[in-house]
């Protein structure tokens, strides 16, 4: 296998766009990715779409060539890839292993979602089509009562509080507040995080990502030709992905996500490294739950320890091992198909030292992970200084 | 690169099935699969699903892990990819990429879609999300009419007549009336051919293929591990993919695909053959006119030839070089998202000599071509006997 570096990266900002469409967002994050590598759209051997739901959200499929021959990008093998809220993860994932096995040399990797043409009913709607449709959605479920529930039995098992829920929502507002491109850059208060209307009890508003448009894009190559594309290549150590049930209630437990845990033994494993390691990380909060839950499955923190932690201060920006630096699914916006590519995008901007306002001293090895349903599909990606 | 070996396969039967869901036929054809290769769920190290439109048809999404879990293959990564009608067909290209690159050994695959518990207008608009809805379908086109569109000009510049679409038709309702597995199983006549009910002029009934349920699926594995699985392995010479435009507007030519072209001339430099010392194959004939220009596309025939090759018997199970034994997507089905895996097992079944009434006595190298959409999306699978 060999060494693969990220060459390019791009992305458009995320919020609600009514006047942007599918194609425009994923072509514009694309240019200017290809612009940051240095690379003319003729140059990529290689085409990658993560795309949840662009059938449902917008009526058009087939999206993969449908997106790149708009780029500039005829001919070479386009693939769109769904795995939920990870389907840009598990795009970059495949990208990762032809580079790795010498299939191709420069691949492209785009993330898109569309998501605020229809209503917040018929969103909860085509999200839910991730989850087990046949039952627990059939029953009356959505993404935010499945991840309630989670919540509550976490709360049950660990003594985990709506003040630890609300401590990773203020966290990641505040974080947003400094990323330009974020959906929503409004600073918000422990009180206003407590007191916000009802979603899911216990979940409230503010334990919830946003319902957002935006693309994403990055460009790999082998580390020993990165410098034709960029003088800041990062080294991508490892990306592991990994699966599990789709429906809540074929698991043992809820309150721990077995493709989180199996993802992350992989890339540390491939990647030489211990969760102790991670400096920095990018967790996938579609709600406030799953982010102090990631931080359990990877490793940062025992079980049952991930509310306090954020509490704590210890995942800020000033903290031991700053999270979701971006603002998260939470703050920056969660349009679902370009969430895991626009997660790499964020660990390499640190990495690179291009992350403004939000640029925190240690960051020579971060971590992305990225989450399909609830907890169906897992990626994990570790990236490094050259 | 490795030698690979397709070391199982396992289909459903193809029709219009009211009582079965897509979970329970994507299973069966794994199951299947599973126990034809000898191999436990759990030896599996990669899974990939092959599925159009399941959100639009059954309102499921994030289907791989939905139905990998069904059949017991839990933790490695489960990957969805939706390549229009081609979506098997790449999956089958990415999972034969993991196995020749050394990622992965034992790696399955599965195609499906479940598309007649939608109505007839409601699976056409389905269908027409593989095209460019925003411009074409917009202004009123199906997948037939596109087909029409072509089929006309082709009869404009290469003198193509309605009784060389009916040809491929008539042999294809042969095939199909001796696989047991075919959705229709009724041989038709010249003039039953020509006298069908108009769809879109010049293409009627039976130029069309059928609306289908159904799932076919295979295990790879490298060919030098082949016997522990199987005593009929088949090799994989080669896979292609390739891409074009979405749109016909764009194209400069629509009577030729060159993603058709790129696929395939990339298979024979990677397989070390000629489209000459191809024996057989199973082409993508969603339209008869498409298996014209396929045959017209991978080199069997010069440009303008496909019907007269046709209706002079040549690709006829008796012929020169049979085409669709099977009964192809015109009478054996066409449930999308499975007909690539399908025409994978169809061309290994014959090499298998596990043909049936249908076996072909020159059988050792044989070719799989599947289209996505109106030629943006095609793969080219060239088989072996070992």
């Amino acid at each position: 296998m060999r060494a693969v570096a990220v060459v390019g990266l791009g992305k458009t900002p995320f919020g609600a766009f009514p006047d942007r469409d599918l194609r425009s967002l994923a072509v514009e994050a694309g240019r200017k990715c290809l612009s940051n590598a240095q690379a003319a759209p003729e140059a990529i051997e290689s085409f990658y779409l993560g795309n949840f739901a662009g059938p449902s959200f917008v009526g058009q499929n087939h999206l993969a060539p449908y997106v790149s021959t708009a780029l500039g990008i005829r001919g070479v093998p386009a693939t769109r890839i769904e795995a939920a809220c990870a389907s840009s993860g598990s795009a970059f994932y495949h990208a990762w292993t032809e580079v790795a096995a010498g299939i191709h040399d420069l691949v492209m990797v785009v993330g898109v979602e569309k998501m605020t043409s229809q209503t917040t009913a018929r969103v909860s709607e085509i999200l839910a089509a991730a989850g087990d449709c046949s039952g627990e959605m059939k029953a009356g479920n959505t993404f935010a009562s499945l991840f309630a529930m989670i919540a509550r039995r976490h709360m049950h098992d660990f003594g985990t509080r709506k003040e630890h829920l609300a401590a990773v929502a203020v966290k990641n507002h505040a974080n947003g507040a400094l990323n330009p491109d974020a959906h929503m850059r409004k600073p918000i208060t422990m009180e206003q995080a407590l007191a916000g209307k009802p979603i899911a009890d216990p979940l409230n508003l503010y334990d919830c990502s946003l319902i957002s448009d935006g693309a994403a894009a990055v460009i790999l190559a082998p580390l020993e030709r990165a410098a034709e594309f960029t003088a800041k290549p990062v080294r991508i150590l490892s990306v592991a992905q990994a699966s599990d049930y789709v429906a809540l209630d074929q698991k043992d437990d809820i309150t721990t996500f077995p493709a989180v845990r199996k993802a992350a033994e992989a890339a540390y494993r491939m990647a030489g490294v211990t969760a102790g390691d991670i400096q920095f990380a990018e967790l996938h909060d579609c709600f406030t739950i799953a982010e102090i839950i990631a931080s359990e499955d990877l490793g940062f923190v025992p079980r049952g320890q991930g509310g306090p932690y954020a509490l704590e201060g210890c995942s800020a920006r000033d903290g031991q091992r700053p999270i979701n630096t971006s603002g998260g699914l939470k703050a920056k916006g969660h349009p679902v198909g370009a969430t895991g590519v626009a997660q790499i995008c964020d660990v390499a901007l640190q990495i690179r030292c291009e992350a403004g306002a939000r640029q925190i001293p240690r960051h020579s090895l971060g971590l992305a992970q990225n989450l399909g349903g609830s907890g169906a599909t897992c990626v994990v990606t570790i990236l490094a200084e050259p």
